[in-house]
């Protein structure tokens, strides 16, 4: 028998997608390092704090607490927030209805919850080769068996190996992917893979987490409909205000078939009590008052500004032989280097001897995929343009220095 | 194999807890019915609206945003806010230090993330006859095998009970109590056996959740020290400012031993990201500003005088034969008629004819204890006192025509 006070060893150890695959020491050193206040960081994915509507939000909430004294009771999700919901929806192409909106604290609740709804112990599950580890760490305490599937830092997924994996007896319980603005890779998927990606789940059955947390960040006027405008039934879509307006407001939502609202609003209940948040309170009030699509445009533009400085100064910087791509949306450019430099070894270097930070493309890889060992992934939506400048041309002379070393 | 776009059934049915032992009629005419204005409602367990801390909340949070620029980033729990939570818990006479508090969305979270860590499907888990509905659906998940104790309105769980189930072969993962101003029976564990309790849990190794969401809120002057105070290993404690302070802000702890805290994180990272939301900063700076304890003995005061206006009451208007008892502490008292009278046919009564409302005792019975069919749950926190005493009066008249059909 297990010892009773020792916590449940299927629940995951800590930081377990990452230890088992960068060792400890570089980890830690990364962690801490990272946050010297001369280290300039291109590691964490932050958003600017800058941007956030402060002045807008502190009058919100300050109004709000002031004219109703419900503002702070137990409540339900708030209805004009879910219609709003809808309403942004469109901008992604997706047609949904109220019914089908649920508010999570932030898209890492709604996939929390929809792994306890959708997976059995041991149930397979598909991912992309380099993936957020924030869902590696949902998959944990599940015990999944992780199927890895191909994925290219432009184009994203790759459905011919995915037509491969699905051809297997063992069939998946969920294909998790971001197609706009990928964390890690920045990867989107082309318009013209979207339905065939969709069609693949309809004809295998395997529902499609769509996490899109970056969906609306984007970068160069086109308009991609998000892979739940192509499928109803088989893509269910996790959004986020944390990217868009502000992550202390813990607030992101959900599109699932309404047969889900039921169960999910139980489990909701039994994980943090399904009631109106101050945080969703303060945006229903920031968007009721139109402040939403002028705040986005803002951030778009200043967003893109920072990535091109950051892909102005590879082009500048890096040396030949690194790839990058460009883009179109989300927080991210994935860097590939010349394949005899080790990034954990450069990672260490880099903050040694630049004091600038990143993290190595090996961090994402799942169970069972090659870790991307000379890779690495570069944030611009924290740092200014001038920030990002700078931190490409320490980060060139450390790949200088490792290349030869 | 099962519909791949069928939620789990493991996840739980909705409102399993309740319609497996009240009729599903009665149960959706009550959660209705309470909401409509010309009902006086004693059913629900909400603190009252009139006593949030409105004003220096919404300075707090307004000043927070307008000065700090990262109030509305990611950032990991406040510190500040776990300092004040290891001195508040000195006055629950509870020693522990800051490594040991780990922040949650509400008492809510801190059970729902404690039973993922502690339970392996089908464990068995101990629970008094009468629990509060939010735990049962937490164990609905994990499978969990319910073993009932019996509890005393006055004097809570019974602790001769108690040890006979500890000395069957098969032995527990885990007990929940609430011994202060429980929910639903308001009963609080007298001193003298809050010792013997946490010997029981010591010898047979089986920790205790000692879920302490009303041990502040007490009435009667004397310092009853949390079950926790007797012992720091085997007593895992849950607190919440949802009732001192207002539940929209989300904010719980738990303590636990330090070893527990980096599998903890790593859960609650992967259920909603460990990060500092606006509900923990507006209280940090609320308690900061020396808020906290003139508002605790506001609260004291007001919640006092309610329950004496409902005790008076049910002295001036109940039949002969109910009984009741004084509770200590909580927001609620519960009330046992004579047998003969079904307390969920009373509720369909007292609705139509009387326009007020309660929750049948039945509501509360874990599977496997004999439901209290002729008991009621009332709350006194959230009505005034004029209102608790119309509300009697009215439940008294109900009870007189039930009695009689």
């Amino acid at each position: 028998m297990r010892d009773p006070l020792t916590p449940n060893p299927s629940a995951g150890p800590p930081l377990a997608a990452w230890t088992d695959r960068i060792e400890r020491s570089a980890l830690e050193e990364m962690l801490v390092e990272t946050a010297r206040p001369e280290v300039l960081s291109l590691a964490l994915g932050l958003p600017t704090a800058e941007l956030f509507p402060r002045e807008a939000m502190g009058r919100a909430v300050a109004e709000l607490i002031a004219h109703d004294p419900r503002a702070l009771q137990y409540g339900p999700p708030r209805d004009d927030l879910r219609r709003f919901v809808v309403e942004l929806m469109r901008e992604r192409g997706v047609e949904c209805r109220i019914e089908q909106v649920f508010l999570t604290a932030g898209a890492q609740q709604g996939m929390s919850l929809l792994a306890r709804l959708l997976l059995e112990p041991g149930a397979s599950v598909l991912l992309e080769e380099q993936c957020y580890t924030g869902f590696q760490q949902v998959l944990a305490p599940h015990a999944a068996r992780i199927v890895p599937v191909g994925s290219d830092p432009s184009s994203g997924i790759d459905l011919a190996q995915l037509e491969a994996r699905l051809g297997a007896a063992d069939l998946p319980a969920l294909l998790y992917t971001m197609s706009d603005g990928s964390n890690p890779t920045g990867a989107s998927l082309p318009l013209a893979a979207r339905p065939r990606l969709v069609e693949l789940a309809r004809k295998h059955q395997i529902p499609i987490l769509e996490d899109d947390a970056y969906g609306l960040l984007s970068y160069d006027g086109t308009r991609i409909p998000a892979l739940r405008a192509f499928d109803p039934d088989w893509v269910i879509y996790l959004g986020s205000f944390s990217k868009t307006l502000a992550p202390a407001l813990r607030t992101g939502w959900v599109i699932v078939p309404e047969r889900f609202t039921a169960a999910l609003g139980s489990l909701k209940e039994s994980s943090d009590i399904n009631t109106a948040t101050l945080g969703q309170r303060a945006i229903a009030r920031f968007v009721a008052e139109g402040g939403f699509h002028p705040h986005l445009a803002k951030l778009r533009a200043a967003y893109r500004e920072r990535r091109d400085a950051l892909l102005d100064a590879l082009s500048t910087h890096l040396p030949e032989g690194a790839t990058w791509t460009t883009p179109r949306a989300g927080f991210f450019v994935w860097v590939a280097l010349p394949g005899e430099i080790d990034t954990v070894a450069l990672l260490r270097r880099a903050l040694r001897e630049e004091h600038v930070a990143f993290v190595p493309g090996g961090a994402f890889a799942v169970p069972g995929a090659q870790p991307a060992r000379s890779a690495l992934r570069l944030n611009f939506s924290f740092s200014p343009p001038a920030v990002l400048r700078e931190a490409v041309s320490r980060l060139a002379r450390a790949i200088a220095r490792e290349g030869r070393a």
